[in-house]
């Protein structure tokens, strides 16, 4: 590394990584004022605050927008590719987390969207360099990925059940029930299914509630699936720790066992 | 494949398969015309509707009516076994989505029954030819056949737990307290034992929440059972997948995975 | 088989188990006579039932007392060790399904305890010979059972926890708020850690609230515990099948690798 | 073990160990006295219990306070290390355990903490001698250890879920429907994603329902990622116990049972 950089490589890798002291130091302050914007608008809305102290949360809110705003102002700077940050994930998260401010200027309270800026508390493995809570992020999404297409039938599967058991107790149970519409129906069978049970829609007759118990065991028992799709994948990623890092030489194809004395590939020996 | 075909060949092709371009794209219409109707009835019976638009929606619900009982009848036509047709799963369902409304043909509310023929989405992975996402339908399918002796033999268990604990409840709670008759608090120890927990029915005296608790820990705990037994059925799944069942043929070793072309430990070439 | 045989092991081999014919069919009299009794006694129960109806239910309840009481006295008579059948389970159950009936004579509905003889269902899939549920009730059996003590340890910290909260919790809320007492407040914990939640008691301070927000966050998480352990050990189980039943010749002990070709244990060649 | 002692060693063993008869019985009767007064302060709050009896239960609860201290004078005379055991979990919960009592010594009910040392419970196993309870503990103990970088990241992108949702229903929903205030909507949102549902606030527009569906369903699935990573370390522990490390120095191959003693391969003899 040169001692000499541009003002746009020392913003960049102040505003974007956290290698360097000045980084690492912009990433902290970040998360801080993240978590102090955030409990000033959760504080700010609980009845129990006397509405004199109105007037400072406002002001407190109004100051973590503008700062957020000349965050996301640097960021664009910085930027090297500046439509892909402003684009990504994290890109339309700081600017959602503005722009409402400023649209509903006159109209307080648009202030509470600074909230989802929340998600941002996910670099702070990342920013204290925590090796371990990183690779366990790593695991924990490939596993998630590697099975992303069991996961698509399962919840297709799951949807197709909402609706059909939906619509058969709005036939069944009726508007008097609570079952005013086939949607609100619906709502009610992913409470059932899904074990969440409110209790602010209940089956009462007798069909109904036999009915309902027929989804609530199917609900309880078909959790299994997506667990075991989850604990199979991780438990193969497991294993795959097993495999050795080894590249072939003469290959140079990968993901050979720990135990493997000759490339499964090309007969080279690996060294 | 030849260029002239029967009319009853190319009915069938675009019928019932999605490989040529009239089956895609009679499937795709298909698919279309049945989320419409879904959304259709479904909207209808919201009370946020104004009654004005009732009128449409009766015209509209039996225009799909019409297409659907158009595509029952090609089906049977094109089947080459009809009564095969008319008898699976699907045939039921095609002829269940139809039927109800011209049966209640004065009464307006019949269609609803379209609704039902949502499970026909399950085919959309089919249809788009997603491979991955039949391949990963298939696994889940086979993981639960699988299992089914085993969970057969789990639910009987629950069934018996729950006979047993909903009349225990009847006679210590009793009508006062909502346990009214005995299927009544089968229903309710269901939404226990099954963790949903409407609240409709909730035990009040000492003795009564002091049983409605074990039942809760043992719902709680018994849960893993199922989890369990689909968990190993597609571990087991995975393990199968990875390795080949090749001996190498100079060493005798095994254990190879299933895209090793030469041994790892001897390097002869594996056949 | 001899032909001859004394009518006290024609009897045990009727009343007890179901190989020869006699005992096939006793046993299955016997689940069709549960069945409809405890189909009778839920019936009875109900509100939507005439109460004119209510006299051919109590004759046919007492019609199954005195039936299965002619039964519990036969199998005591078959019974080879008596005592032993009566202090068994099902011994209990039988006469626990009668009792109340003679003790209640004067008073009508104690032949609800009829319906404990549910669980004598279970042995339905040994009375169909089905070997594969049998196969899997013994595997889910014998998982349970080795993995009892870390259930154990896992019941108590579950215990331990719901009483903390619990108590926690009736401090912080009180009677005021529906915790009228330490037991009711732990009741209210076991509903919320196993996360069946009725809602007939709610936290509705901010510090209840968040107190119960830590318990509902770790009801959720330590589910993992007991389906881990379950898990786990339905896998070993299905690992074992890959054991092979060879028994080494020379040590007479098994539980070789199928792919062992001497006995791990002295040495000697496996056939 | 020579017989004679100093009164500190003694005091020692007796109170911190359960080696010598001394000790045991100590443990024990320390046990039975924390049933007992947890029995008696739980009792003591049922309204049921009527009032004339509050004057024996004031003097138990003082009775088993004063018992406490001596103990944990006991303890503080015996410990090596002072400090460490004052400062250590369980001699936390030793002081908290009796503190209020004398803090609120004219506020009767401060007894109401004796409760928390329940928790010393957790040592019963340790007491009885019972190995098979103490190995599942550690077994637990280590599985959730090794997972605990994957159960942070987990939960800490559950907080984010929940911040995020609990802000949008509070938008949505508002306080008409009972979302009074941001960290109010949380613990809504903590309630529906794990699946717990009181019913105390729930949704009532279309598009507050839509939301509610969407994060009950996610809630229902991501389940699956705990249990997922409890399970795969607990396989992981499992297969450890049963392979040795040991290669066999004829054949120089592994994979060997760690009770083998002659190569399974070779009949060598593993050393």
């Amino acid at each position: 590394m040169t001692n000499k950089k541009g003002w746009k490589t020392v913003l960049y890798e102040t505003v974007f990584e956290a290698d360097t002291r000045a980084g690492k130091l912009f990433d902290l302050t970040l998360l801080v004022l993240i978590l102090l914007s955030t409990l000033t608008v959760m504080i700010e809305t609980m009845p129990e605050i006397p509405k004199v102290f109105g007037h400072y949360f406002y002001k407190l809110e109004w100051f973590f927008t503008i700062v957020f705003t000349v965050e996301y102002v640097l960021r664009i700077i910085a930027a090297r590719k500046k439509r892909r940050y402003i684009f990504s994930f994290l890109g339309i998260i700081d600017f959602l987390s503005i722009l409402p401010a400023y649209i509903g200027i006159f109209i307080s309270g648009a202030q509470v969207f600074l909230v989802i800026r929340i998600v941002r508390l996910i670099r702070v493995f990342r920013i204290l360099k925590l090796a371990q809570f990183i690779g366990a992020g790593n695991t924990l999404r490939t596993a998630l990925l590697a099975s992303r297409h069991k996961i698509s039938v399962f919840l297709l599967t799951v949807i197709m059940i909402v609706i059909v058991s939906g619509t058969t107790m709005y036939l069944i149970e009726g508007a008097e029930h609570g079952f005013t519409s086939i949607p609100r129906s619906i709502y009610w069978a992913i409470v059932t299914l899904t074990t969440v049970g409110y209790g602010d829609i209940a089956p009462e007759t007798f069909l109904g509630q036999t009915i309902a118990s027929l989804i609530m065991i199917l609900g309880y028992g078909i959790l299994a699936v997506p667990t075991g799709i989850v604990s199979a994948e991780m438990i193969q990623m497991k294993s795959h720790d097993k495999l050795s890092t080894q590249v072939c030489p003469a290959c140079m194809r990968d993901g050979h066992d720990s135990d493997a004395v000759y490339c499964k590939y090309c007969s080279s020996k690996l060294n």
